[in-house]
Formats: structure tokens, sequence, C-alpha cells
């Protein structure tokens, strides 16, 4: 996959990805994902990120069941941040909203919610 | 803007924010912000970043004309990304394009260019 070394990564082997559900354009969610992470997810057609927090792989939906199915790969003009194209199942966010961009600036400067869980988190990430 | 307390900045003090089309939900563009680009961008309602290239103000269009207007600003779940919904006139992208995500990923693990300049870059940066 000679694309990758074209891109850009940070100081910690990073880029940031967006993932947007590809058939209604919302934009669900952002995280990173480092060179192995990547690959895999183009090898395997499941989107796979790299967890800053746990410094391992984010293989999304692995424990909540919500998986990413990856449609479309693109990659923006400095190269330096993918924007996955994605079928989401059910809540992207771990809230169990649809969304984790789900606060809206409001103008008197605070945050206001302005969607509910699809699912309750405890549900979500029950065994 | 009591909320920008809230923000997780990176150790450059920056924050990553997607910029979507408010009606099209088309995604244009990612770029970083900083405090005081927010505090702008929300004050005049045209999008303000920070450049990490020149480490100054990027008022969007501020060259090129091609400016974005805030229509709404979101914070994900985490607090450390922005979902800015804006109204772009014309290219957001420096390459004359639309979009900055007009690079696609082939079967082959190689780039595919898949959308034309709406304007020539050098007529967008003429004086």
């Amino acid at each position: 996959m000679e694309f990758i070394n074209k891109l850009t990564f940070n100081d910690d082997g990073l880029i940031p990805a967006i993932a947007q559900q590809y058939d209604t354009n919302e934009v669900l969610m952002m995280a990173w994902m480092n060179k192995a992470s990547i690959e895999e997810s183009l090898e395997t057609g499941r989107v796979c990120y790299w967890s800053r927090s746990r410094q391992a792989f984010w293989r999304k939906g692995e424990s909540s069941g919500q998986i990413q199915l990856l449609k479309e790969f693109r990659v923006d003009c400095d190269a330096d941040t993918l924007l996955l194209l994605v079928d989401q199942t059910g809540p992207a966010c771990h809230t169990g909203r649809r969304t984790c961009f789900y606060q809206v600036v409001t103008e008197k400067g605070e945050l206001n919610i302005d969607s509910d869980p699809l699912i309750d988190p405890e549900e979500l990430y029950k065994k």
C-alpha cells in the first residue's frame, strides 16, 4: 500500500481520521490511526484505530458490537488527515449516541446536548 | 465563553476542528484552533483557525476570498475535537477544489484524485 508512505504522521506516529457515515454524510467521530491500523482497516474492511489512552489497537465495536465497515478511504491535500466513509452499526459514541458531536455551543457560550442515546451505554458495554 | 475551559487542548494549545458544509454535510477540511481563534470565530461569525506552519491566525478566506461563515459550533464527547458547521464560499481547498479530501485510496493502494478544481489556484491567490 504505497500511499501510506505519502502520509504525514505526527511525532507519535499518528494521523487523525474523521469517520463519516457514507450514505447520510453524518460526521460520527474523530480518532487516530497509525500505519498498522491503516493497513489492518484496509485489509479487513473493518475500521481499526489506535487508542492513545490505552496505547493499543482500537478495533471499533470490539467491546460494544457497534462496528464500522469501511466503504471508502480518503486523504486530504496535505496528506496529514484521513476521511473514512463508513457504515456505522448503531451508535458511534461511547455514550450510546449516534455521533460524538452531540454538544452545541449556545449563544451564551455554554454547551447544550441536543441528542439522546440510541442505546443505554451500560447495555452497550455489558458482557 | 465558559465552554472553552472544558476543552482539552494539546501540548501546543491546539484542538482539531473539522469543517462541514452545513446544508450538504460535505466534509470540507480539518485544521487547528487555539483559544483565541475560537473566541474570534464565535465573535465575528467567520471561521479563524491557527496556522501551525505560519504560527499565526489563519482567517479563512483572507487571501483567497473563500470565507467560511460559522453556522454552528459543536464539541465532541471528550471535548478534544470540534465540528464546525459552516457556509463555505466556493472552494475550501488551496488547490481550488471544494473539499480537501479529493484523494481516494484505490484497491491497489494508490491515491486517485476524483474531483477537479472549481477555480484555478493561481486565480484564487492572485492580488
